[in-house]
């Protein structure tokens, strides 16, 4: 049983990670009513600690998480880890198992939950390409972590 | 880089798994135009077994796979697990963690690829909740598995 | 670099999961001092649902979780599934791989960071047995679990 | 840089394993002749853990292994998960997977080392199949374990 | 229940890789009376991608697979990956875990099935060893990996 | 059933890993009395193969384990990757994942069964902390190994 569609955080962050640019505007009007925080990005990269990188440093200045305060960090660093899962299905690696990906990235947080102490959570949501690091060898791949911050 | 939207297997396979029923009629529409075959349906369950053999049974019913063919149940196959990497997010399992999943899934089979070498793919996609087998105590979970087929 | 030993949360679980009963009372004198929340068992079973219920359930009768605050729920729950990483060294996974647990438990929260907004800590440490289903075919195994609550 | 085929532990097991009838008589002489201490036998299931049981005690019935040495069981349980992770190539699952196997499966004991101090070791090959619960939908799977002993 | 042996590519994909030089030729003149399509090589490495590109380019080489053609080179990926879980038993990881590997590989291409419609499969057969980065410290390893192509 | 708890290998690795400065020359007198051979040191990194090799040029020089026989070298590193699953709870991986960890590491060897055809046996406590390559933004690890030697 989902909730009402403005509450999902998860497909929240998946539609505006696969948005189009000119789809990208109605969604963060939405977004902006409804009081998610939020921040979008690209990355590409067969280094996978370039990935958790660019969304950790694009999350921080969008003012999602604080650099400083662990608690969020590390709220954030799970759900991106977990996100990974779905973009790798097997195992967390890139480079070493000699594939690269182009990711855009998204990331939510607001109260997807009624009551009011279950508080703040944070999605991340990764939609792109995997394959060889030879353009056009790749498919799709899509990944979503969500996490209580 | 990714191509135009409507080469998109896994996008258009994700689409229709988060599209609440008003918005299925016009994706179902594209996708004819577009020649893709597809179908769609929902499953819940502590065995993952389940889930499985639920989106195997939706995909043969539409013909999307035919059973007698080991070839294409085994990209099928393939693809169900690689989303189910996403929803889990670990550990494959449901049941032996104590927890449960309420899952709809969308299986898309066409031609993502200009080349006509390329052939048939074959794409599933899964969007629900993960939890406790507690109502409420779940939150969301996404999974994108793509093969040739 | 670690902290003091009285804000280590996750060495003091462990403590409390491998203390004697004649060593326990030092040690929770100490806990109830520096404020940190607890509460100890004992778990055996094949089935690994078990050993996470087994858990939940102790945690929420010592009123370290609110069972109906799913943010609390879902934080003990990470806690334990990555304790059960130590202890299952691979897959997680028991009763499937013809092996079975003897475990205590220890599950402690508290502050253990000394800024303000780091908040509130869980830890499960779990310690015992794993081995064949047969009396003394069995070593040591531990596993410690720490999540923001 | 392999040694002289003949102390190749795993080599053995594995062409024990695959060896259909008539062709595991000379193998068998072979083995006897350099001191390998061997057993083959059959196993199909859904359920890991009776595959793991059906080595065990093939083993035992053998004289591989001593049933009351922990140490000795220790051993071939690792050899045996080893070789499963090759049958089962990222979740060590089956029937939770939807999947099963028919294997042959091969232990051998011996000396694989030149050096005294290096002692006996223990191998397990499997061979068979894995797939849907259907006859016919299934393809071929290898796995191989190897440990001191 | 295993189909004549003529027919089982995983099975002749292993032999090719364990057999000795003087052992080929016998296979290599069946494997062409059958219609199996065929190379074998070697490789040695700390690093993961260097094995799977080395398989890559041989059956490039041979044309098992056009480099150009997205579907086959996906095919033989995931057939190298799933070897390499049987290789490395748990984690897909070589220098990360302080472990090296030298191995002969087989990749071999053709009908296994009596079934028209079953097309062409791909086998990829690893056999060597694996071990520290010392001469001597090293056991036998084994994989398979098998696909649709 | 834990045995008297002077015999447990593991709890005394663990106790010693994770004991301060004072309080190590208790343990140690004890574990001198009862005939445990043991060392203990730290390592801190991102590589994770530094953290295997510190572990073993330690238990080297210590006398626990001999350089040039592999089975000794061989039962170490299966214990020392057993102990890093539960400090990594998922992908044994630390700098491609973006995190680092500081850790104290413990190796003891000795006769933990009463019955003399058990023989010795190997135990590898880790703990630390593990986190983010920034000061402050980490939490407490805990591993263990254990294995027949």
């Amino acid at each position: 049983m989902l909730k009402s569609s403005e509450k999902r955080i998860g497909r929240n962050a998946m539609l505006l990670a696969i948005a189009e640019e000119d789809e990208e505007k109605d969604l963060i009007k939405q977004f902006e009513q409804q009081g998610w925080l939020y921040c979008k990005g690209k990355v590409g990269s067969m280094e996978m600690q370039k990935i958790v990188a660019a969304i950790e440093t694009a999350a921080k200045r969008q003012g999602l998480v604080q650099e400083d305060v662990y608690r969020q960090m590390h709220a954030l660093y799970h759900a991106i880890i977990e996100a990974l899962h779905g973009v790798t299905r097997g195992q967390v690696e890139l480079g070493d198992m000699l594939r690269t990906v182009g990711l855009r990235f998204a990331v939510i947080k607001g109260r997807p939950y009624d009551k009011e102490e279950e508080g703040e959570w944070i999605a991340v949501a990764l939609y792109g390409t995997i394959g060889a690091p030879i353009r056009g060898l790749e498919h799709e791949t899509i990944g979503l972590g969500i996490n209580h911050i």
